[in-house]
């Protein structure tokens, strides 16, 4: 569900584009799965998505990203592949150069250390700080994203975070569903801390890998399409809250993987 | 994960038994998802479970006793086949008599109304009122079983449905998981309202089950087995809390289904 907030950065600046989204709902979530089991669900998605003959593939979640983009790199060449992970380290560096920067993920993001790699790969002696929120993902599903449940799991996971020393300048939402949470989350943090939403930076890459390759569709805007592997008629209405606009239940097809 | 805290009544009835646990941990939650696909995932355990050459089959998920018993009942027969619905219901008329009657349990239970109906199979005229609680399963994993987030979550769900006129006077723990915040639960319920956790009615049903058929074990007390789909060790840390004992980690074997 969370890589609706991702495609909603990707469809803002690249209006043209045909999208064709799949939410694996039969299996979701990925955060508090094993990175094997991540990398073979995300391998079977990828084989659904190219049948729809596709010019780029964007891995629109930071666990898969973490877990899964060098096998898919390797199984998809020489079709580009675009993580969420680098990006969100690139935009963490920039818009907190002097860090420490802190990520917020889920458990398997986290435990694997990808952004924590990917941030000290831009800046070697950048201090990170991690923490898993799992709860997240929960009150994002249940549309809460304000109000007294959120605000209070929100503290339970910062308080510490912001309290190490020194105070990070640079908070990553190293989870697609975390952008969700984001007004509160800032209230938190404060206006010292830079957010990061690696949604924006992955479309700015995106943008930037189809100019390279001539590769822009340039001519009328086109419908996207959404495969999910399960329930169809509650990703259709429950992604209407992250992709922030309707998601026809008719453009929905049931895909098995 | 919840399915543990049924095991724990199992094995605190049957001391004597040999149980084999199988925990779909690469596809979990269930109670998020459609009853078909819940189905198929039922049937691949229970086939997985079927080579250990069990004598009986218990289905300690809400959502999948909800949604797959029948299809379970029918592709396993003649193996007695026993689901946690009809015993939770059985005990919440025990428990209150005179109703109503108030359900919590997961989005794909409610859906399916599976308890309203074991419930007005044995008592007609009762009313029921239902309320999906999806944090409640996060919260037990989280390890959350009490404090201010817990309490708050509690109070969200809670209270609008023990609000209902004539007020509840049996309240089942729909959901393997919410037992782990029976404390929490109770305490916001108050003392005129009946818990009812179905664990135990269900292990009644299968002691009762087993004597029928003179399947009892006699012997010695038998070392569980464990079978998890993903993240063996990631299971036996997290299961510890819902079993209420020590999972060893190297008796959590890892099986594709």
């Amino acid at each position: 569900m969370g890589g609706l907030t991702v495609m909603r950065a990707l469809k803002a600046r690249l209006p043209n584009e045909c999208f064709v989204y799949l939410g694996d709902t039969a299996r979701l979530p990925y955060g508090t799965k094993s990175a094997d089991t991540v990398t073979r669900y995300a391998v079977q998605a990828s084989a659904a998505l190219m049948r729809y003959d596709i010019k780029l593939l964007v891995v629109a979640c930071n666990t898969a990203s973490a877990a899964a983009l060098p096998t898919l790199l390797q199984t998809l060449a020489p079709l580009p592949v675009v993580g969420v992970i680098e990006p969100g380290a690139e935009a963490a560096v920039a818009a907190a150069p002097d860090g420490p920067i802190a990520v917020i993920a889920t458990e398997g993001t986290v435990k694997g250390g990808a952004y924590v790699r990917a941030i000290q790969a831009i800046a070697p002696h950048m201090p990170v700080v991690q923490q898993a929120c799992p709860l997240f993902v929960a009150l994002a599903e249940e549309g809460m994203r304000d109000g007294p449940i959120a605000e209070l799991a929100a503290h339970h996971y910062l308080d510490p975070l912001l309290a190490t020393m020194p105070r990070p300048r640079g908070l990553v939402l190293g989870c697609t569903h975390f952008p969700m949470l984001k007004d509160t989350i800032a209230r938190i943090a404060g206006p010292d801390v830079a957010l990061v939403d690696s949604a924006e930076t992955t479309a700015a890459t995106v943008e930037k890998i189809l100019q390279e390759r001539d590769l822009l569709h340039t001519g009328v805007m086109m419908q996207s399409r959404f495969l999910a592997t399960d329930a169809p008629g509650r990703f259709a209405h429950l992604g209407e809250i992250f992709l922030g606009e309707p998601i026809d239940p008719g453009a929905v097809t049931l895909v098995d993987l």
